[in-house]
């Protein structure tokens, strides 16, 4: 049977490989197995969470709210922004989906980062759009405006921090660089890891109710899978005028996220102590992977996140370190397939990043 | 900001009103009200269900296992298929949307019934394809034949036992449909109430294995939210050929269900008791409809699903029925949106029906 010919040229997404499979395959008992590869929340989530959703298990029957107007509220009062200005995803993968459906086509072009997050390439795959890429690794924006210029995409997707490289845009440069590009061309500030660089560096805030007062072609996404303990739960959200929102909401499907998801995601924006512990947490021991660089002679990037992305020498190899560590239990991300001869290491909590420094010379 | 013009044709799905939202609307006291509108199982999900999600609440911080093997291992044991042959889906919708954009565009033709499940149309809609329907109210496939003829559609849905009808095709006049069609069209069976048809009568079972040991253009939709008790979760599924299942699983977005959404659904396949008491009570509480109806003089449709369609009289109408009963906090569907003046009613509890046959007869 023939398909779509887009199809043809789609490669599935690889995600982090999940400890079931490592036991499968290795044979490890899953509780030696420590999971570094997908920027879960090592402290797990909120225990008011926890409990608020053991609470209501037998709702597990019942479709959701399909307003989401719990969590619509609770998300608009957080920003400053009215619910008309929300959409909620699973995940903030589904709204960059639903931008690539409303937006793009076979003839039009999608601009993006050298290296960045799989899935805005994969999506825009499915519609046979036209992808450009930066030749700098990290967001450049000269290099954006230039190539904006040029190939006078539908879309631009900016990842600030950037996933699977750690690094920020400066907020300010941003907004400057937004107020050049033209109304008819669709900006994404896709901010799944914000939450961690506000903690760090006020200078690389922006926040949703600036995007949606200052602009009407710009559309910001934030998440519930990080700094909020949810990944397992599929929440992300778009913020943007109410005439993008519109448009997406066209190609929501209806009870898009659970009913379980969505109490969740409503509870943990009420325990904000948990986030900021978490990210406190984060960044101390994130000083230990820069002193595990430092003493080992590898190049780390900055990083704005909860995770770190180690460069490794010449003679050094990272898929083979990512294989060597996968076979003791540990789970890292060799960053090979795009095309970097880095790996990318969530912070752990101290006991697994011990693991880690404890494992990793050896394969260097 | 311009669109894809397909959106324009689109009208977002209108789902069953949700309880928060009559609530809100009514200032109903939320205990006063009952749905019967969304044909969710009025007796909710297994208590094993419950107890195996309690357990691992913990786990929302943690991705799922994206592989899903534990999900797919017990599908492929239950229904005597390979895990190759299945594509988990958020709802059976998900694995719609799929189809749809795999193997239709603008270019090309959807078939399907005059009155059935509206995100067939939605998701057609979506990539402009051109939509044809039957004329009958049941589906008929001698008209499906001459039409398929006629029209040589890419895509023909058939939706046994139909929504929002409640009736169902017989399964060895089907078989005969499909074996005329030819290799290059998909035919989808969706099979979301199919539990139900199966055990009122044998005549209309189709199984996940005669459809992949017979064809392979085909593809069978089952879902866990009807009578697995878990609308709330978004967990359904496709069976097919592997070739239909590749294709599909490069518009599968990772993580596509929730960790707890895929242990629910693991562990509701472990208690099929609750499934077919599930089923017994929905079919003695159907004669209770049946019985009204006839009280009434209303026509019921013959169902063979959870839920009955009332066709009004003349004189009588659907969307004043359903307003009237939602003030008193009762929640049905209205379907005159299908052209049809009849109201849909998820077969309940024995007291919420008691409500339904209470309240209905002052508004007929």
């Amino acid at each position: 049977m023939e398909f779509n010919k887009h199809l043809e040229s789609i490669k599935t997404y690889e995600a982090g490989k999940p400890i079931e499979l490592v036991v499968r395959e290795f044979g490890i008992d899953p509780k030696d197995i420590i999971k570094l590869a997908s920027n879960e929340n090592p402290f797990g989530c909120s225990q008011k969470v926890q409990d608020a959703v053991s609470k209501i298990v037998k709702n597990m029957a019942l479709y959701p709210d399909d307003s989401m107007l719990k969590l619509k509220n609770a998300l608009a009062k957080r920003f400053g922004v009215d619910i008309k200005n929300l959409i909620i995803g699973s995940g903030s993968d589904q709204v960059i989906e639903f931008i690539v459906h409303a937006k793009l086509d076979e003839d039009s072009t999608v601009l993006m980062n050298s290296v960045t997050f799989a899935m805005y390439e994969i999506y825009a795959k499915q519609v046979g759009a036209k992808i450009v890429r930066t030749a700098l690794q990290e967001h450049d924006l000269d290099e954006f405006y230039a190539m904006y210029q040029e190939h006078k995409p539908s879309v631009i997707f900016l990842c600030t921090p950037n996933n699977p490289t750690g690094d920020a845009i400066d907020a300010k440069s941003l907004l400057e660089f937004i107020a050049k590009i033209d109304d008819e061309t669709l900006v994404v500030i896709d901010g799944a890891y914000m939450e961690y660089a506000i903690a760090k560096d006020a200078s690389k805030k922006i926040t949703p109710k600036e995007i949606v007062d200052r602009f009407d072609n710009v559309i910001y996404l934030g998440t519930f899978s990080k700094a909020y303990g949810l990944g397992g739960m599929r929440v992300g959200y778009g913020v943007a005028s109410s005439s993008i929102i519109d448009a997406l909401y066209k190609l929501r499907p209806p009870f898009n996220i659970t009913t379980l998801s969505l109490e969740a995601a409503s509870v943990a924006l009420e325990d904000e102590g948990f986030v900021q512990e978490s990210i406190e947490n984060n960044f101390n021991e994130m000083k230990r992977y820069e002193e595990f660089a430092s003493a080992n002679s590898i190049e780390i990037i900055q990083s704005y996140t909860n995770f770190v992305t180690l460069c490794l020498n010449k003679g050094q190899n990272s898929s083979q370190l990512a294989d060597s560590l996968l076979k003791k239990g540990m789970i890292v991300r060799d960053l090979s397939g795009y095309g970097l001869n880095a790996v990318r290491v969530t912070v752990g909590t101290p006991a697994q990043n011990d693991r880690f420094f404890e494992l990793t010379p050896q394969f260097l």
